[in-house]
């Protein structure tokens, strides 16, 4: 594994080049052209194939030994067999190579040997890899997307702040798509599978230089190099959140991890305490790993774990609360001065409490004069607002009422916004606004407590 | 509290009284008639008002005591002072009364005297009173619907077997909302908020008896009698299926649930012990009870708590075994005659082992044929079922491929269908299939273990 080498050029490519370039449709090297094209690929695209004159309407190279130019990223959609040689071929013409293909070390030992020999031809002509057994890159930035599925199948979601690192792609594709269905932006999405050679150690370097990255999330099956993991997490972190889920902690997962990319999941324990020692913000299975990019995508890190509740539904209020004592978020209640103050502006009829209860008479202006007066001072440190939309006065003014601003609040703001068809269509408003927003109480206050979280390193 | 009388009359009534009833847009009576009439009730309907001689088009009574017969239900929509007035005048003229009006024990001293008054006065009168502070009946099969947030704003559930109680009024409309925007029907859904008179226990009698009824979800803050609770629910979960949340748990939830219905919420681990003693599954938070309600509308009970795990993407075979593993399911591994079985019938690169891993090449058909024989003999007493929708061979018709049918399995299934808008948009097909499907590993696991709970009678 070259360490130090920069992986950069995966992420600001000025040529990428896709081997075994058919117009087949269906075919996985078909459907990552169209992504380059669709997506606004700006740099130049080598279709490869001795088959083929022309693929897409572009001319087609018999192989990237034909290429005028040294490509920056050559996509590898062949037969697993076919790689080392094509690898070899491209002596001298290719600075890194995203090999999609399966067949190797998650099959048994023949495709460990093919690995092998991937890896050692690669080392030999300095050519970083980024796979076998993955999806590559989706990146907003330069606009390469190699991720194999149709755009019907799972959307793309829009520039954002957020970068997310996964081993497994159907995990990485999955939440692209779910967060490109709630609005949420990304900026890279990389998916190395096997990580023959580039793993999240050197994603992690490239992303913490990576203006365009606030965030980072890392799906992790297996870490091989701990000691390198936590160097790089460390120095991660310590610009911007990285947070990461482990799947595979124990009995079946385990297992099924270590046949899913041939990895050794290891012990459980030795990934938390490695998570902790590098000032990662640890997710706790898919759900959690999906709050966390929502709430980060959105929003910043809270400066402590002090929740206030404010809600028009008695019933979702004592949820949250109860939610929030679970996983150690900090309910506390009003001071006195503060409670006297929202008695003196407030109707009597209104529970002046934590959670703050505005019934079912709130208004939008009760919501906002809530919000302001709560967040401000040292009281609390983030707000979960549910909102349910059943009081008559409630309009679509709300969402934008609540959003941060000088001289309202700057604090971050978690939205609860429960029930069916009414206030599904108006999450995008609260979106809009720069607020994250949930189904159920639970699912806030698992946002809301990563973004209280700080990895283990402040008072948290 | 009268415990024996019967309240059947409030689920089949033929009449309907709403006093104080108006056409002014907004009002919660105007509400209450409109969802009166657009639900299809098909008895006689009252509205009761000295200011109007019409409303809705319908003669409108002075009083209840100008009614020339005796009516089933009056629903109360008048301010809170003038209820006990209302109640009094309403001798020999009601069987029972819903009292939707807030401003009782909720709102401390003065409240509780009223309440008291309003109690007194039934239990004088024979009239048994569902709350006040309550949202009242939504029954699919009387077509009864007193719950006062129109119908744009929270959408009824279609007829189902699930029967929804609940003191909290707006959790059980946004549980309502919830179901009905999934598709998930019900049969009786009740508020009784304050409880002064019908309480979860009597309704629970009635439910237990109820042929429309199939399982019965419970939302508690708190419960007086304990000892009658314990008897009601033993019986009826002695026949159907009974859930039950109890939210108010410590802290500031306890605090909050305290203040919303003017209950003492009481000691947590009493409520456990009384659910356990009464054969109720508890359910953890709102959405656990979401999954619960979403699991037992479409399914019924698991024989045991041994998971099969069939996907075509890893990493969330992964999650939804890590989940199991969390939860205490089952995950176990396949048994070597059954693994020999499937390892004959399906390509070698399928995953075969328990989480089952069909890849990337799935089909259809590997589906269903991975369903019948895991499912088939007594290896397994439920299935989790990952679609995620990237292989392009899967087709709409999937879901129907996987249904229970004699031949196939009849045991329960469970779906897990990740990701953003291609996805979301098919979880039609799999609830008309009759199977319940969920966006994350972690929901359909919470479902799973529901249906595989059995309130600590069995081996659990």
């Amino acid at each position: 594994m070259a360490n130090g080498a920069n992986i950069s050029f995966f992420f600001s490519p000025g040529s990428v080049a896709v081997v075994g370039a058919s117009d087949e449709p269906g075919k996985i090297s078909n459907i990552i052209i169209s992504s380059l094209l669709r997506s606004g690929f700006a740099g130049r695209i080598y279709p490869v194939n001795p088959k083929h004159s022309s693929v897409h309407g572009m001319k087609c190279l018999p192989a990237l030994e034909d290429a005028d130019e040294v490509i920056d990223v050559a996509v590898f959609a062949i037969p697993a067999g076919a790689v080392p040689a094509a690898l070899r071929g491209a002596e001298g013409k290719i600075r890194g190579a995203i090999i999609v293909s399966g067949g190797f070390s998650e099959t048994g030992e023949d495709g460990k040997a093919l690995e092998r020999e991937v890896s050692e031809a690669a080392r030999a002509l300095r050519i970083r890899v980024i796979g076998p057994n993955c999806m590559g890159i989706f990146d907003t930035v330069s606009r390469v997307d190699t991720f194999f599925i149709p755009e019907d199948r799972v959307k793309r979601p829009p520039p954002g702040g957020l970068s997310i690192l996964s081993q497994s792609g159907s995990f990485a594709a999955t939440a692209m798509d779910e967060l490109a269905a709630d609005g949420i932006g990304v900026a890279r999405v990389v998916s190395y599978g096997n990580k023959s050679d580039v793993n999240e150690s050197d994603c992690l370097d490239f992303l913490a230089g990576d203006p365009a990255t606030k965030a980072v999330a890392v799906y992790v099956e297996s870490i091989d190099d701990g000691r390198r993991f936590v160097e790089a997490a460390s120095r991660c972190s310590s610009i911007k959140p990285v947070m990461a889920v482990k799947v595979g902690k124990a009995g079946a997962g385990a297992t099924a991890a270590r046949s899913h990319t041939g990895a050794i999941a290891g012990r459980y324990e030795i990934y938390r305490a490695a998570f902790r020692k590098a000032g990662v913000i640890e997710l706790n299975g898919y759900e959690e790993f999906l709050a966390a990019c929502k709430a980060f995508g959105l929003q910043g890190r809270a400066k402590g774990n002090r929740v206030i509740i404010i809600t028009d539904g008695g019933g979702v209020g004592v949820g949250i609360a109860d939610a929030c004592q679970a996983i150690g978020l900090d309910a506390a209640p009003l001071p006195e001065e503060l409670r006297a103050e929202l008695k003196a502006v407030f109707p009597p009829y209104f529970s002046i409490s934590n959670p703050l209860d505005l019934t079912g008479s709130a208004t939008d202006e009760s919501y906002a004069l809530a919000l302001s007066r709560t967040m401000a001072g040292e009281h609390y440190d983030i707000a979960i607002v549910a909102a349910l939309w059943g009081p008559p006065a409630l309009t679509e003014a709300l969402p934008g009422m609540l959003a941060q601003k000088p001289g309202f609040t700057e604090k971050p703001i978690i939205v609860c916004s429960p029930g069916g068809e009414y206030a599904r269509k108006r999450f995008s408003l609260f979106r809009e606004a720069g607020l994250p927003v949930f189904s159920t109480p639970e699912e806030a206050v698992r946002a809301a407590a990563v973004l209280a979280r700080d990895g283990g390193r402040g008072r948290g």
